[in-house]
């Protein structure tokens, strides 16, 4: 929240987030023009034709009236207060309006005129300018480059777009606005209704973050859909998003993948955490429902626009045709929906007035020459069954078939009972008139039986997650004072990479498990030692002079009794005489050895606009070939934790598959929320991986064995 | 090919497969009426409306003419042949109308009545005598319970649907009628034509199988589209397919899964390879593609209907917005479409006239203010670039766009290159005009731009597969007589089950290697044998009398050196005297250990329609937990072979992963064949699983260490 002094600025006088743009009492539109063709007699005409209540100002140096309306030759000369301006003027001329508008006590601009940012250096220059100037002046900016803003409850049409939507109550928010008119136009032919509709454009100011908390405050708003590329404060979208999809669903695509996002913090996390990731991440963290394409989009809005939500995940489907029934049923493997299990009651009902060759149990085949009546008392018969959370509804157009009269009668059921009903009247011409009836009584049609049955399953997810309690982030206490002073120590001189021992002892500090080691002076010490952490371990040379280690013969692994460690001491200490022989040797390090348990991996990669994205899974292969790995963006909660480790599919070896032991899930556990915790403190950690980070048995601890840290240095 | 007599039978004339369905010259309908509403009269109706040449004879007892034809009280009376007998008469009155027609040369009959299987035994007996009947008086059978069989050419529309679609290049046939009306209703939206349009009902005769062939072998059909819930002749459909797929494209949705064919061939193989898994297998092994959702069927139909295929996997997205064209590129991930990288000289022609703001590479930005000119010229140059295989044109609606002029434009350029361009003009009501003109120029068009990439990613499938030659069935010698001997023996008695050492005895006579084993009667022969195996080994007890050898202490495994061995027999000895006193011991079995390799699982599981379903995989975890399998159905060509290996993920443990030696691939294949000419040899193995089978390194060979059969016993 970088800008709380504008933020409020744009709160209109009832308090509500960006109420001017969609609710303004006066609008100033700077360019109006009376030359068709011009985007400024396109918003002029699309304002009065779609019966804005408030004042319009038209602004043209050149024009004394305009539709009509009194035309003002600058923003200086309106007599009363503009609540909002829509600008279409060139970009040079933009900063000038704009302090004017604000002299009339304007706290809101839409910038339509492109010729910015999108051009070239020039353009984002000028739409720096612009964005000083507008804050300077306490005014809000929606684009530039966009197109407009429609609010159908104050018959509000800012935007140069052919056409009016009708009344609704979805959200819809674009970072396209040609995506917008192509919607716009597939809304005119489908029934359906918009409560406000925003393109962003460049978004030199307000951005979705912004647009998605003023539609969810809306109350006319009941479903948000929308189109992004990018999201520059992903922790702002994160927190917003979070409070609203509890109160309504959002759906969104996300497209395109950012290179810039897929820097690498491991090897591992490198090749698989592209933000394309991050952002599923964080869709999914913070409820929003990612759609994969604008057809997704459309069938999740109709759905949520039209019909309540399901109390729980079981689908009944009904068809008049085999083929469509088994198709509709297949495709719930994709979803969160069931097979709902009709009670005996209903059975029995169904038997009572279905002719005998039709199929009672789910999906129900009320068979081919099935009228209208029968679709209703089957319908109402599923719905008064408890187990029935929604139903779908199919019809092919066969000879018997009643089409407009059984559209009719699903809309009356749809009134008498506060279930979800989808329908798919297939076909085209011959249902056309049943799917328009179904559209005016607000009961979603989809041309295929999958698309009824995913859009459902979009219900159920929405419903499940709008009923779980948020939970809040960890916050774990350990000794920052420590960490501070190693990392600050390790990344002296300008150097960001930590690794090996240096960040084993950075999680150390931290309270996070590793192999532990003393400092034996003679030989006596190093088998007192051995036996305190227990064979086998490992033996390093203890010099200030050798930092190669291994390399002059002063490491010896896997020493597994006293006889080997005998040999092992002397062997390490002559290797070192000979090969360093001015070296001061202090005796051997003795490293407890980590055996028997399951090697994971436990990585960071910071994205850039979402911030730690943390990867877990099973190392060596499982990660590697397997790909079997779960993502959470810090900080955590403890169900994300959950999420960490049983979204990967080998977690069983962790829970004990096979015969084996179960691993200690809360040492994993407890690891986990120790790297989230670090991760958030250290904000130029850019980079973190603990591989391999050993599970021993339940209760037997978990050990980070290696580890890298990658700090971003300033200086 | 079951029925060789029939199946000749149906050849028309010119030895077309079923062609009288299609092309006969006289048809008789047999229940024609004058009543509406009543199937006769629509059938007689959808036969004179559609133009049909040929001569036409209604039959019924009650009428002397129909719609002006002279109707004939009984098919005796006709006077001339009749090629096709239309029936819809009540299910016992057709035997009789059958033999009446077959008199008259009639071969070919499409029951439309409906009373058969699908309503209980009673139906079912009829329907078995029906076909008893037909076959005897050489009558081939279409149905019944089914909507009947249009063909555009002939201006033949033999069905009750309603109306006629338009003559075009699709093939349909489908095991579902309803499914056919709304199809048939969705395609007069459309601007969709059909050549031969099928609905199979009962397939009480003629199936999918004979009717996929028939539509391969007519020359107006270029595509074919079907639905089917079951195939009954597994090998027939895909011997069919095989040779139908190289000719032109199949896509087909196949929907539910039958538990019958879910059987379990190993604990691993029967929870992975129901029989879903097998249609898939199945599909992509004769190059059939599988459709999900009708809708899929439909953007199929419509790109292979009306466009040429592609050369290559190289596609150019143009667009006159950045959104959509960001989503198309996306969509391209799940498809084997790649995007085309552009010459320096199409740039250099593109630079030459687009606006400086556009965007040059792929894909294609001429903005919003694209006239249909720019559209032309974009179109013409990325055509003209070798580089480029297909183009995907999108559109949205804005203010400068010229939809109608755009879609010419298309259209033109179209018609101009032979190269594939589908479009996606984004909208309804206001690109309604540019679609229909689009359609009306055999461009295919796609609500949104996903589904377009979509299907240019399934051409280039089709193009692939049309393209790779054909590979024959390998064939496997092996001593068949003992196999043949050893399987007779283990399994008398009715024992299905054959598993453990007497499995492995049937692997080794075919050819595959199993741990070796010696008898030897002493220990010095025992140490002989060890030091021939190379430590280690495994020592069991050698006695005729002792059947379950762990259980007496009779068994030794993991024995590393001569020092363990004698240690080993001498405690064998000593605990089968003891435990089992009445024992002639011969000595111990020295059973050579197979150490250090990768452990893989081959199973089989015979699908009861398509035959042998093999499953490969690296073992435990990977099966059981990863589900990391392939799949291929036997008979095995050496592509499926290597696909087997290569389509696993865990395949780079096998190749050389993480710095491990190569194993054995030539040795996998080996046994790979072995097993698939055992499947095919061996009808009755129902169930397969060698598990572990062991790799070892390159060179070094491949071990079946345990394995198990079963085999329907038929006593």
């Amino acid at each position: 929240m970088k800008q709380p002094g504008n933020r409020s600025a744009s709160r209109g006088q009832n308090g509500k987030m960006l109420d001017n743009f969609f609710r303004p009492e006066s609008v100033a539109l700077i360019g109006a023009s009376s030359t068709p063709g011009k985007v400024g007699f396109d918003i002029l005409k699309n304002i009065t034709d779609a019966g804005f209540r408030g004042k319009i100002y038209p602004v043209n140096p050149k024009s004394d009236e305009l539709f009509g309306l009194k035309c003002y030759h600058s923003a200086n000369d309106i007599e009363g207060k503009i609540d909002l301006a829509v600008v279409m003027i060139p970009p040079k001329f933009i900063p000038d309006a704009l302090g004017q508008c604000a002299s009339k006590g304007c706290d809101s601009a839409i910038i339509i005129s492109a010729g910015f940012k999108e051009v070239g250096p020039e353009g984002a220059r000028l739409e720096r300018e612009m964005r000083t100037v507008a804050k300077k002046a306490g005014v809000r900016l929606l684009g530039p480059n966009c197109l407009g803003v429609i609010d159908t409850d104050m018959h509000l049409n800012a935007t140069f777009a052919a056409g009016m939507p009708a009344a609704g109550n979805i959200g819809f928010v674009s970072q396209s606005g040609a995506l917008c008119t192509a919607i716009l136009d597939w809304s005119f032919a489908n029934s359906i209704g918009f409560s406000r509709f925003v393109s962003l454009g460049n978004k030199a100011d307000i951005d979705e973050v912004d647009m998605i908390e003023a539609l969810g405050e809306d109350e006319r708003t009941s479903v948000i859909v929308g189109y992004i590329e990018g999201v520059s404060r992903g922790r702002e979208f994160m927190e917003t998003l979070l409070r609203v999809t509890k109160k309504k669903p959002v759906i969104l695509i996300k497209s395109g993948t950012s290179e810039a996002g897929a820097r690498a913090a491991s090897s591992h996390t490198g090749s698989m955490a592209g933000s394309d990731i991050a952002f599923d991440t964080a869709f999914r963290q913070c409820g929003v429902m990612r759609a994969r394409t604008v057809e997704e989009i459309f069938d999740c809005a109709v759905a949520f626009s039209f019909q309540p939500l399901p109390a729980g995940n079981k689908l009944a489907i009904l068809t008049n045709a085999g083929g469509p029934g088994i198709m509709a049923t297949d495709a719930m493997d994709d979803t969160r929906a069931e097979m709902a299990r009709f009670k005996p009651e209903t059975i029995e009902k169904l038997k009572s007035f279905l002719p005998s060759a039709a199929a009672f149990y789910n999906p129900v085949d009320i068979i081919g020459d099935a009228h209208a009546d029968r679709y209703q008392s089957t319908i109402m018969a599923l719905l008064e069954d408890s187990d029935v959370d929604g139903i779908v509804v199919l019809l092919t157009p066969q000879g018997m078939t009643q089409i407009e009269e059984t559209a009719k009668a699903i809309s009356y059921a749809s009134l008498i009972h506060k279930k979800p009903i989808l329908t798919s009247f297939m076909g085209e011409e011959m249902v056309g008139s049943g799917i328009d009836l179904l559209g005016k009584n607000r009961i979603p049609n989809y041309s295929f039986p999958e698309r009824a049955v995913g859009a459902f399953g979009r219900m159920v997810e929405y419903e499940s997650w709008r009923g779980r309690p948020l939970k809040k982030n960890i916050e774990v206490e350990y000794p920052r004072d420590e960490t501070e002073k190693m990392i600050k120590r390790f990344t002296a001189h300008g150097r960001g990479a930590v690794s090996g021992e240096r960040a084993l002892r950075v999680l150390k500090a931290a309270g996070i498990k590793t192999p532990d080691y003393k400092i034996a002076e003679d030989m006596k010490k190093a088998k007192e030692f051995a036996l305190e952490f227990g064979y086998p371990i490992v033996l390093k040379v203890a010099s200030p002079d050798i930092s190669h280690k291994s390399d002059v013969g002063g490491v010896k692994v896997g020493i597994g009794d006293e006889d080997s460690l005998e040999r092992a001491y002397n062997e390490i200490m002559v290797n070192c005489r000979r090969m360093v022989p001015s070296a001061v040797l202090h005796g051997v390090e003795v490293h407890q050895m980590i055996t028997g348990g399951k090697e994971m991996v436990l990585g960071m990669s910071r994205d850039p606009s979402f911030g730690p994205l943390i990867m877990f899974g099973l190392g060596g292969i499982y990660v590697e070939i397997m790909k079997d790995v779960s993502f959470r963006i810090a900080p955590l909660t403890e169900d994300d934790i959950d999420g960490l480790i049983h979204e990967i599919k080998s977690v069983r070896l962790l829970t004990g598959a096979r015969g084996e032991k179960p691993k200690d899930i809360d040492g994993i556990k407890e690891t986990i929320r120790i790297v989230s915790q670090l991760t958030i403190d250290y904000e130029n950690m850019i980079e973190m991986d603990i591989n391999p980070l050993i599970a021993l048995d339940r209760g037997q601890g978990v050990y980070a064995v290696d580890a890298r840290f990658n700090f971003q240095i300033s200086e």
